[in-house]
């Protein structure tokens, strides 16, 4: 290891040490405020919630010695004026509120605390016993309240004047003789009445208030961002003939068959010109044949760049019709950016200083020596130039914002600067807080966690490499765990363009059943890339390879929709299931439960308040009938230890009695790959035997 | 809930949230560094350890894309110069250098990280293999080593010219024609030499570094904060012939006795003027009889205040006397520090506006509703003259430390206010950073930990409450948890003058023996208020009373320390083996292990090198024999899973043969409380039957 020093003079003189420590600017400061949470990296980046939802926080709170606090948390929009919201003390110093930011954007909360003398002053009385202590005690409290009412506005300041003077005129005539104790009895009754604490209490003294610093950051989002169901598709292959590159309004036609199965965002690759300059071929060859239309990513060519639509694929209007006949049909329109040219991109002559450029005077292209992908030109965000760069990229995302689009799927953000990440999201969103965000980063864990940190709404997981058992309880445990939990949304896909698992490369309809299964119950985000997944796509450009076979990504596909051994109305009744039930529509709540046959995963979800509950019960073993025995934890459930209750299959329609912790699964993967089942709390009833009364949740 | 809208002028205008978010300074740092560990609440109180230990810090770095990095480590003790250290990465982003605070005081750290343009541009050169690429590689590191040599100094400069230059004429050099490949392998070679290599890391593009905000502070004391043992006495009850007041002279005559037990901090009760107003008598009786010696915590008298001495005691100069006897004897004098006053303590004549008064013109004593503490007036801590009390109270501490007493045993500071805390021991410390607090603070969890990381160097626990197996488990357990483990700092005590917990009630030699165990192996730092404790004293005051029979805080006590029966030499023998096994003497390296029988609690202490281990069982059964399996953790332990290896029983001076995790026990409570084991490792010899070559640790 190598030590460097760095001469004094970069930090402060020695001499300093030797002076006296300064006395704080406040010194009278009792109260502390040790914590307030949720809170990522100490308030560097911005927890993330839902607008219109509560979002719970929790300060620990506390003062020197049996005084008496308060504590308030204070939460505003950003720019707008604060509220305060008294926080109740729960047990070990912990105090809770909650706020709800009612749209989306971005908002601060904080926490205010102070010595209450007031309520010190009551809550000692409330102790005292002594006539002589009581009457001392009516005199403090009439200052105390002297105090309040000089803080006191209108009729308040008046009749706070009045319980002072009260309780100064009663502790003076209490008599010193035999009477003493019941005189001081009705005097400690009059100084504790209720109204005069809740007068009191309006106008504390609040000058020697503790703050915790920082204020907090919070990022609302539109529910979206917790809850939606993608479809990922190629609008190029959706045209009905075979061999005709399809258009927008190919796409529109597509829309009912999109919309029937249950999705809400349609999101398409790169709709811009592609470029020509070495181009590649079918199946990723080096160099195109005549007639091959390239990849979408290599984005720009002489008809235009990121803000053009490819002319194939149609108009400008066409486009906006799509939006709009989407959004009809409860579709958003979700595009693609990624921020890379082709060599005929009009950036590389407009803006040359935003590349790197080689000393044989080309420009360097991306590469991973010695894979090289000389179609694609990586910006470089070391450029002197970088303040146009990211102006220019952000009005990107400004267009296709004027165009309709609120979605954004990001390619390869990992591979851009991250402090441009944290700019432009805020920046975008600063000015459209319902703009969302998705990570499009198959990278290291901390890598993935700090672009959500810095703002995507949400992220791509490795859920296509979990498979088993244990994988999948490890992972979706891990994702669900603090911090990551308050900024990483999961967006999880079991198969992607440039993902083809090899769990699928039999295309056995017993693995997509289950993976989509999975998927859809485990994460309340969730894609399919299609048509490949619901007609089973699974046929790898090589043995082993993840590439698709004659991929999308090279060439047109045309697909036949209407095959009878579609999963199509597998995917309906499944995310139909989401939509009807709360639980799947949130991460928050999730829970695995062991099974002793380990071809079963066994799970729930559950809302925040318990009432709607779904297990999902899935066969991993794509060929064999299996069962055995899972074990429930019947507390988190909200189920009596031993009673019986009912468990309806919304997959399968039927329903089961089941009892207490363990039961009985067996499973066909012939028949379904899983159980989704919704729980009926069973009531009881020792009387009239009517068992079950619980309603479906 | 109330609701208090806050004025929107008291925040930032609303019309700020319109306007387009401006750029950030730096747009061209690519490097990222998500965490820098330790950190206490995000760097708001400084991380607590020992000067001449060295502190492993962790860095979360990386960039986008594939560039490598370089990160370091920066930390400075206050005021001097920084230093940096070359941080190497490990595994998923994570970073790692350690730095060593040379002495007491305090420090801060930080770390810095940048994309390493020359070995980004090394490493993509070892991947090369075509001849183009490799030439057009040699002309990209030529720049890249020009511009390190205009950073370079000296010889170094020249080299690097030299280097740049050999690149550029091989590079222009190499043949196109068939042996290309040949020349283009010996410019890689030569691209990639080592010394040039070595020579351009020293000369790192800097321009665009990352720094991470905060810079963390440190606060590194000396090792007695890690490892004391204390022993605390009333000097008053030194004395050898009864009903005579002991004095420091007595004391001092004692301190073979506490030497040999093998105590080092000594530590006493206030030793100041005593206040006759509304003295307490024997057994805490509201009114004093004449001759009762009162409370030594009702502090201040007419002879004096907290700087002055009680002159039953003797002198200032008998004082130096001790304080100078004791440390040639390894042993520092403790001085408790209780900031309030006796009616009769000159402050309150002085400085009245220091506390609270009532309607009546009296002082507010200290209560509780109804407990009253007549004899006692707290300071006010919202008063006015809050800058004249602090440096009062500090000037206390600057009172002693002259008088040469480093460590202080602070009482309820709880009761006080927490800033105080943190201004007071943030200004003894930087002036005489040795100086030790020890909060005597028995309140709840939170405040106890937050009195922690304002700055005192060890704790009181909740030891004395903590008996059956599971809660000593659970507690040590929590104890050794971050983030509390990096800035609390346990002290044990089996009993004080305040603690006499119910199971020592019956004064059972086996009871005392088993909590001296726990104590003195469960913690590294711990204390016996003495004689009281090896003299197995366990009278209350009232059945199920925690206070003592005619306890010392109120009067004169003679103790028999020539007794038989006397545990003194359990002590030494006890204190002996902390001083002699480096795994008792820190709190890093604990584990609990199972046992089938909940009278037994066992455990293991380690050094950080694993070469010390010491394994103890107690038996918490204090009158049966007891037996059972222990089921020890063989990995932790570094022992094979099924090797047999000694333990030494430095309590009880006998050695067994265990093998692997399971073993059984046998305690008699007869004859001893505990096995204290040393591990040693076996190493088996196939060859020669020599089966044990381990050392002792």
């Amino acid at each position: 290891m190598t030590a460097v020093h760095v001469p004094a003079a970069k930090r402060r003189p020695a001499a300093v040490v030797a002076a006296p420590l300064e006395l704080p600017v406040h010194g009278q400061v009792r109260a502390v405020i040790d914590a307030v949470l949720p809170a990522v990296d100490g308030g560097r980046f911005a927890v993330k919630r839902i607008a219109g939802e509560p979002v719970p926080v929790e300060a620990h709170a506390f003062a020197d010695g049996h005084d008496a606090i308060r504590v308030r948390l204070l939460w505003w929009a950003e720019g707008a004026a604060a509220e305060e919201i008294e926080m109740r003390p729960t047990h070990n110093d912990v105090w809770l509120a909650s706020f709800t930011p009612p749209l989306p954007g971005s908002y601060r909360y904080t926490v205010t605390a102070w010595v209450d003398a007031f309520q010190s002053w009551r809550q000692e009385l409330m102790r005292r016993v002594e006539a002589d202590d009581i009457r001392v005690a009516a005199q403090v409290g009439a200052r105390l309240i002297d105090a309040a009412a000089a803080r006191a506005k209108g009729d308040d300041h008046g009749a706070l004047k009045k319980w002072a003077a009260a309780l100064r005129l009663q502790a003076a005539a209490a008599p010193a003789d035999a009477s003493a104790a019941d005189a001081a009895g009705a005097l400690k009754a009059l100084a504790l009445q209720a109204p005069l604490a809740e007068l009191a209490d309006r106008y504390p003294q609040r000058e020697h208030a503790a703050s915790f610093a920082p204020e907090l950051p919070l990022l609302a989002d539109r529910p979206k961002a917790r809850f939606s169901t993608w479809y990922e598709m190629f609008p190029r292959s959706a045209a009905d003939e075979a061999g005709r590159h399809g258009t927008f309004r190919d796409v529109i036609k597509r829309l009912p068959y999109v919309a029937d199965m249950g999705f809400d965002v349609l999101y398409f690759p790169p709709i811009h010109p592609i470029g020509r300059d070495k181009r590649k071929g079918k199946n990723n060859a080096v160099n195109a044949e005549p007639g091959d239309v390239g990849s979408p990513w290599a984005i720009g060519a002489a008809e235009g760049g990121h803000k053009d639509i490819l002319p194939e694929l149609g108009s400008r209007e066409d486009f906006r019709r799509l939006v709009a006949q989407a959004n009809a049909l409860g579709i958003e329109i979700a595009l693609d950016i990624a921020f890379q040219c082709a060599p005929d991109h009009p950036y590389v002559k407009q803006h040359p200083q935003w590349f790197r450029w080689r000393p044989d005077g080309s420009v360097q292209y991306a590469e991973n020596p010695p894979k090289k992908y000389q179609d694609i030109y990586p910006f470089n965000f070391e450029t002197e130039d970088w303040r146009a760069l990211w102006q220019e990229l952000k009005s990107v995302f400004d267009h296709w914002i004027a165009e309709g689009v609120k979605i954004f799927r990001v390619d390869n953000p990992h591979t851009k600067a991250f402090a441009f990440w944290e700019w432009v999201i805020a920046a975008v969103k600063r000015e459209h807080p319902e703009v969302l965000f998705l990570a499009e980063a198959f990278t290291r864990p901390k890598v993935m966690h700090r672009l959500a940190k810095l703002g995507f709404s949400q992220s791509y997981t490795y859920f296509a490499w979990r498979n088993s058992r244990d994988e999948l309880t490890e992972y979706f445990n891990q994702l669900n765990q603090l911090p990551g939990r308050d900024t990483f949304r999961p967006n999880v896909w079991p198969n992607t363009p440039d993902i083809l698992n090899e769990q699928l490369h039999g295309g056995l309809r017993s693995v997509f059943g289950a993976r989509l299964v999975l998927a859809a119950t485990l994460a309340a985000n969730y894609g399919i890339y299609g048509p490949a997944f619901e007609l089973m796509e699974g046929a790898p450009r090589q043995p082993g390879s993840e590439e698709y076979l004659d991929s999308e990504k090279y060439q047109l596909r045309r697909w036949d929709l209407t095959r009878a051994d579609s999963l199509r109305e597998l995917i309906a009744r499944v995310n139909r299931i989401r939509k009807d039930n709360a639980a799947l529509q949130a991460d928050t709540e999730l829970r695995f439960f062991p099974t002793d046959n380990e071809h079963f995963v066994a799970f729930a979800k559950r809302t925040q308040d318990g009432k709607n509950v779904i297990l999902t019960v899935v066969n991993l073993d794509p060929h064999y009938r299996q069962s055995g025995w899972i074990d429930l934890a019947t507390d988190w459930l909200g189920l009596e230890p031993n009673a019986a209750y009912q468990v309806d299959d919304l997959l399968n329609e039927r329903s089961y009695i089941w009892r207490g912790s363990r039961n009985f699964i067996m499973l066909d993967p012939l028949f379904t790959p899983a159980h989704v089942l919704r729980l009926r709390r069973s009531v009881r009833s020792e009387r009239d035997g009517d068992f079950f009364q619980g309603q479906p949740g």
